[in-house]
């Protein structure tokens, strides 16, 4: 996959975010990766970087030069012979491919301490994501305000989710009450929820699901610690 | 891959927890899916079955029959003919491999809105990771307890670590003090580490470190979601 000159081939033309159409479905790894190298991106950017590379990327990441030429491949050409990529240019590339260009409505249902994390966190903000409302179904935490967010009555979803817009929702209740939620979530018109209940949930066809399991992050850890304390 | 009557090729052998060792490093993602399996095997015994399929595995998680079979090669052979996978067996399997058959003592650095929410989360202890102690620098917090586990001053992090031998450490701080909190746990001997902090930190290479990006898991959801609005 490499040119003679051990360069990335690519296109003479300007870089174009042409969407991957009917070509069959993205693997989800690739999706994921794409959000691994725009942090990166946005990392070089703030460093005062204005181009990289398939290969600095992919080292810093831990992936090989092809894998970042093949991943970002499936969505067109954003390479510049004897440049390589653009940072500003590959950041709303990629942003345009995930959706993130423009900001999503998003609301949080459960406000226990978890809740309260996820309005704090600045991650969200960050990469475009407003959580306009949060709600609860504990009468003392309705009508306060946590990060600047207003908490509302359970029952008040739906009216608020179409007023907003709302396609998007956090679920960070007990596991006892994830389904449900995630039903109420879904009669409000919503068509995506991130779930951080530690439960699976199933949710109709036409909504996408991402469950967030925290533990997985640490048998990751210890998958990595272990092998690494085999062969020291 | 599949055989001719349809059925999985299986060893004729007891299924072996044979370590993966010296052909290559394992990629991060069959690892990743380690953790699914695991996870979706936990949720059959807990509903009674006994035994399941690569295929019923797979389709369930979205991953082909084929997949699931790939990835456990990697570390052995688990089935059995005309049975499939025993779902007690390959959970002790796959937590042997994951390294949580025996449980981890950890830390947590940083007790905010995380966390106390990351104290609280009962998906750790689930699978075999128990929190000992947290430590922040706000004295007002330092000897109360949350959720069971004591507040200790950061100073006291090596005496700690050292005293109920603690590999693996959370960081739950502000962004701007994750870095200096990830080198004193790795002063203190501490070899895995997964950050929560919205920020990349370095670590020393014989140190794991697992970044939790809480908005990558969004910008998964907005590209599902916008790849079906653009379906329909």
């Amino acid at each position: 996959m490499t040119a003679p000159n051990g360069r990335t081939p690519m296109s003479q033309q300007k870089s174009k975010s042409r969407h991957h159409g009917s070509c069959g479905p993205i693997p989800k790894a690739v999706v994921s990766r794409l959000s691994l190298y725009l942090r990166e991106l946005q990392h070089l950017v703030r460093e005062g970087h204005e181009t990289t590379s398939s290969s600095q990327l992919g080292k810093v990441l831990g992936f090989s030069d092809a894998q970042v030429r093949k991943d970002l491949a499936y969505f067109g050409q954003f390479g510049y012979p004897g440049i390589g990529y653009r940072c500003a240019e590959l950041i709303d590339a990629i942003k345009r491919i995930l959706g993130t260009h423009r900001q999503w409505p998003v609301i949080i249902v459960g406000v226990g301490n978890l809740g309260r994390a996820l309005l704090g966190y600045k991650g969200f903000q960050q990469q475009g994501f407003r959580i306009v409302a949060a709600f609860d179904v504990d009468a003392r935490k309705i009508g306060r305000r946590i990060e600047g967010v207003e908490i509302f009555d359970l029952a008040r979803l739906p009216e608020i989710a179409e007023q907003h817009n709302i396609k998007l929702g956090i679920i960070a209740v007990p596991a006892s009450a994830a389904q449900t939620t995630a039903e109420k979530m879904v009669a409000a018109g919503l068509v995506g929820i991130l779930n951080f209940a530690p439960v699976t949930i199933s949710v109709p066809p036409n909504v996408s699901l991402v469950g967030v399991d925290l533990a997985i992050q640490l048998e990751q850890l210890t998958f990595s610690v272990i092998n690494r304390l085999a062969e020291t």
